[in-house]
């Protein structure tokens, strides 16, 4: 069987994908053959080092040193280690991130958190009202514990909601469903002038884009690490605290692990300095150490030239659906604008659920979100420009 | 080098050991040569079924079929599915266990949910003073979200404790301190006839003695599975919430894994019917699926005949014990009688922790806790009278 006479797109996709620096670390992953893989925004793929780490962890730190490892495996450092290795592609010093939980568990400790050190009269929590749905549920459960009122409110209308009464503003860095890549660091100065603490949610952002958390001040933040982090399903979460509130963040779930002396088993709870301080109970160490070993892929790698790399590939895919797609069968929900867009691309068409079965069939796997937008998600470290042609391209063929 | 003339204790262990019908269940665990582990009340052992089920989630399943095993591969339902195989090992009806979060995650669900539930005018949280220390932090942390009070009270003060004030108490099953049994049975009748809801800690009861849970009309309960349901480190604990209040259960953590519909995306919540209730945010697969690998090592076996096993092992412990160690030496803070004894032996000594050092350097793992203490876990699927013999013999020669 001849190959097919490449496209000029194709054409292009093979200069840009043998231009590309970031092209090897795709041997970094371990991906079908055959398939491409757009859903890295919602399961990240698997790192090669992974199957490694977690038989080592199971067989030797596990079945061999038994509850030795702890210790002698740094089990129970883990938390704050992997915080640290987190910490850069975020835009974060060490000691102000700690690994463990989900993002929704970690979302409650942050707005709890932010309710506590918020001042006096300050009765209004801000929530993103375009959020990921867990984000609002958990606000409102975060407000009705603390005696807040939820404030559902836009992104673009934060500025003019902010007033003496806002307590905090709950924002999603880029959100799920469009796109959008919104501007944390104008919305942050934003709340901190109105004297309100900025908590943000990168969940779709953090290793896809600068953060910045230290850089522009940000109060509290949380993250997942199953998307572009690729610490696997359901990977635990983590949470940033500002140094400034570090001594003052007063968790709702102060479990034995976040306390100063933990092995001392003292009946009266007395809180530990720094980022251990969000910690909560025994911490999940076969997902903890498989994350640590995922985030081996990123040695070498700055989060500066993932975002060019991303922007490249955003900008080419909407280009080839341009060019393959029939006019009027596909509508770009994501901004165009660079400053705007996080790393996916969100088309919305009619019976999209039904268009997103037909590409996995054909080996593109991106996915779909109620109740019309097909998702795909760029993951630098592993798409190349000759995928974004061929999911093009395989939309084409689907609508042609 | 021959082998040393067994003492009578030693034959008779043997003895034991070949009458034993549990003691061929140690080959569904991989332990290393030469030690005896009596710490599976800290951290269970590992599993044979753990390291190949880890495999095949971490590269066939997470690796291959990327996100599709949401749905393929049984992902998703797996904190439900995982609630139903621990059910009967503590007494629970179907549908009334979810597994996922930490121990004391659960436990602020748990304590919320109760207070929410307890009548009104129910101002008192009731908690056993003795507990394992992070219950007693989360319950301080749910008692100030919900306006109640923590008041502190000894188990078997608990009944004049009770009064009209009461909305829960919190119990631990078995303490882990001393691994002194409390009545469940009895303890819950009684704070049920107050008009109070009884939730109850299993972490050092549940895989070692029958709970029965629905039996005994327990309200809610939590606990760990990385003690004797041999999960691996930091495993996903488990809620109970009893069929009669999951309707009206109002979970303080309510993540979009627990809504009614959850890829609607709906921003308006609404609670999912029964277990799935206590859900939170994505489950954590590797640690779930590992456990869920782990909990193949108790098929075909009664949970009472385990404790009959565990009564065993820890009076011919206790036996050996006194007959090995010098008088004077150690004082059993652990109660004689069965009704009171959980699966564990505890010893208070002088310079505790400096003879488990010595107990470790001979290949007999248990643990410390602080000031005095000696713990000894029997953990009846993979320990013998043999090794509770020489752990008893090594003991005596540290003080010999």
């Amino acid at each position: 069987m001849s190959e097919p006479t490449p496209t000029p797109l194709g054409t292009r996709a093979a200069e840009a994908d043998a231009a590309d620096d970031l092209g090897k670390l795709r041997e970094r992953f371990r991906l079908p053959d055959g398939i491409v893989y757009l859903d890295g925004n919602s399961l990240g793929a698997l790192p090669a080092a992974v199957p490694g780490a977690v038989a080592d962890v199971v067989g030797r730190q596990w079945g061999e040193l038994l509850i030795r490892s702890w210790d002698e495996s740094g089990w129970w450092r883990a938390p704050e280690r992997i915080g640290d290795r987190i910490a850069p592609l975020v835009g974060a010093a060490p000691g102000r991130i700690v690994v463990g939980d989900s993002t929704s568990v970690n979302l409650f400790k942050a707005l709890v958190g932010a309710a506590r050190l918020a001042g006096e009269g300050r009765t209004e929590l801000l929530v993103d009202a375009t959020t990921f749905p867990t984000d609002g549920y958990i606000a409102a459960s975060a407000a009705r514990m603390t005696g807040l009122t939820v404030v559902p409110v836009e992104p673009s209308a934060v500025p003019a909601a902010l007033g003496p009464r806002t307590a905090a503003v709950l924002l999603n860095h880029v959100d799920y469903r469009t796109g959008r890549l919104h501007d944390l660091a104008g919305l942050t100065a934003a709340v901190r002038s109105a004297g309100a603490l900025a908590v943000w949610d990168l969940c779709h952002s953090a290793g896809a884009l600068p953060v910045g958390l230290d850089e522009h001040g940000v109060d509290l933040a949380v993250g997942c690490t199953y998307k572009y982090l690729n610490g696997g399903p359901g990977s635990p979460a983590y949470l940033y605290v500002a140094e400034r509130h570090q001594a003052r963040f007063d968790s709702p779930l102060p479990g034995w692990n976040s306390h100063a002396d933990p092995f001392a088993m003292s009946p009266v709870y007395t809180a530990g300095e720094g980022a251990v301080r969000g910690r909560v109970g025994t911490p999940d160490i076969l997902s903890m150490l498989a994350l640590e070993a995922a985030l081996d892929a990123w040695d070498g790698v700055e989060v500066e030239a993932v975002r060019a790399k991303s922007l490249a590939l955003t900008d080419f895919f909407l280009e080839c659906v341009e060019a393959y797609v029939p006019a009027g069968r596909v509508e770009c929900v994501t901004p165009l604008a660079h400053a705007e867009r996080g790393s996916q691309v969100s088309l919305r068409t009619d019976n999209a659920a039904e268009v997103m079965r037909e590409l996995i069939a054909r080996g593109v796997i991106g996915d779909f979100r109620a109740p019309d937008v097909l998702r795909f998600g760029f993951t630098p470290l592993y798409v190349g420009f000759a995928d974004a042609e061929r999911a093009a391209r395989t939309l084409g063929h689907i609508f042609g």
